[in-house]
């Protein structure tokens, strides 16, 4: 290659990269705005996350045609090529992370129609604020090619599948003594689940800048407390 | 390329799109078996799908490796460059069903310890009917490259929200009518929301063989009945 193309080449690299942290960005503040509209009642804010999801969908379409033009055209190798897949995966996993936020949104709009349960849409807040910290941490490891960031959001998932457990565990709690709250409830279980979906894109994200950074997979099989409770 | 080259190349092809295909066998296996599993209450078979659910793993991961050293070294363009990425996206498709698979599979284990509710499994084996129907359909569709046949599937998906939709409120009135019930009706919600997203990844498949065989995006924006309600 001519040293024009290897310059072009790795700037669009860069750009690619660049790209994913800002959709990141963006996936990252729909899923800490969805948790405020739950704990808020704020049907303004649930309304803005919907209509901004098609922006998320568009950047991973982008994303996934960038990258497959740059292998096809550049024949990347090694930890290039790495990187141009971990894109294409990353922008993946933020897609599914912004429908999350956009279900937990919609879910607002309804259980903020029904009288207030304060202490558990404060657990909620409380495993979003846990969720979101390591979506924030995953893509800080993501921008500063970070190894042991990522790994150290990897090892922690458990905490996720604890709340997630003790929220569930709530909740069935309140349905049983007041079944006038089912309906309502039934939808913070699926917030709480959605949380649980987020906080597993983060560790997939985790999984994704290891291997591209290591050239090695990570242990896939950890016990999942959530598997058989919840 | 030399003749063996284009031979070589088109075999591969082939072959990735074979391996597909069994994938989705195997997927398909998995999601009607776990239905069996919550209707006939069936725990053994329940332990042989989860056990299963690794080799979907693995066959996912084997796909997408071929998938992007196919185009690194081939650089294929135009319908076989679709054909490639369409590979990794279903085989992407297919392990999320087996996931779910699973998770009902680990669910049918818990409520098989409760008292069974002959009403709500058997609403549940009809949405089962219908979704494992879709994925059959639009496995087929992939394996004899039918465009028809995927469209049919993508225009058919507002059958599985009526009947998740409907499923949602049967259970919520349930739980309602009994409170003892709450329990393994919450575990059902989730059975009921996994068929539902497999659901939608026979609808993805359908959009990915679309693009592959034509070139052309389907409408993606259709409006979807599930969505405020449950």
């Amino acid at each position: 290659m001519t040293q024009h193309t290897v310059k072009a080449y790795g700037d669009e690299l860069n750009h690619l990269t660049a790209e994913v942290a800002r959709m990141g960005g963006l996936a990252e503040a729909q899923v800490v705005d969805s948790i405020v509209c739950i704990t808020r009642r704020d049907v303004n804010l649930a309304q803005n996350i919907i209509a901004h999801d098609d922006k998320l969908d568009q950047m991973q379409i982008d994303i996934e045609r960038k990258a497959i033009k740059l292998i096809a055209l550049r024949q990347p190798v090694a930890q290039d090529l790495r990187r141009t897949v971990a894109a294409m995966k990353i922008s993946s996993n933020l897609e599914r992370c912004g429908d999350l936020a956009k279900n937990i949104a919609k879910r607002a709009l309804v259980v903020s129609e029904a009288e207030p349960m304060t202490p558990l849409t404060r657990s909620i807040e409380r495993m979003g604020h846990l969720v979101t910290g390591r979506l924030k941490d995953v893509l800080d490891a993501y921008t500063s090619s970070n190894v042991n960031r990522a790994v150290g959001v990897w090892w922690r998932d458990e905490e996720v599948d604890e709340h997630y457990n003790s929220l569930f565990r709530e909740l069935l709690t309140y349905m049983m003594a007041d079944p006038r709250t089912i309906t309502s409830c039934a939808h913070l279980l699926f917030v709480a689940k959605n949380l649980e979906r987020i906080g597993d894109h983060a560790t997939n994200i985790a999984e994704i800048i290891h291997f591209e950074l290591t050239g090695e997979d990570m242990i896939t099989h950890r016990p999942k407390h959530s598997d058989i409770e919840s």
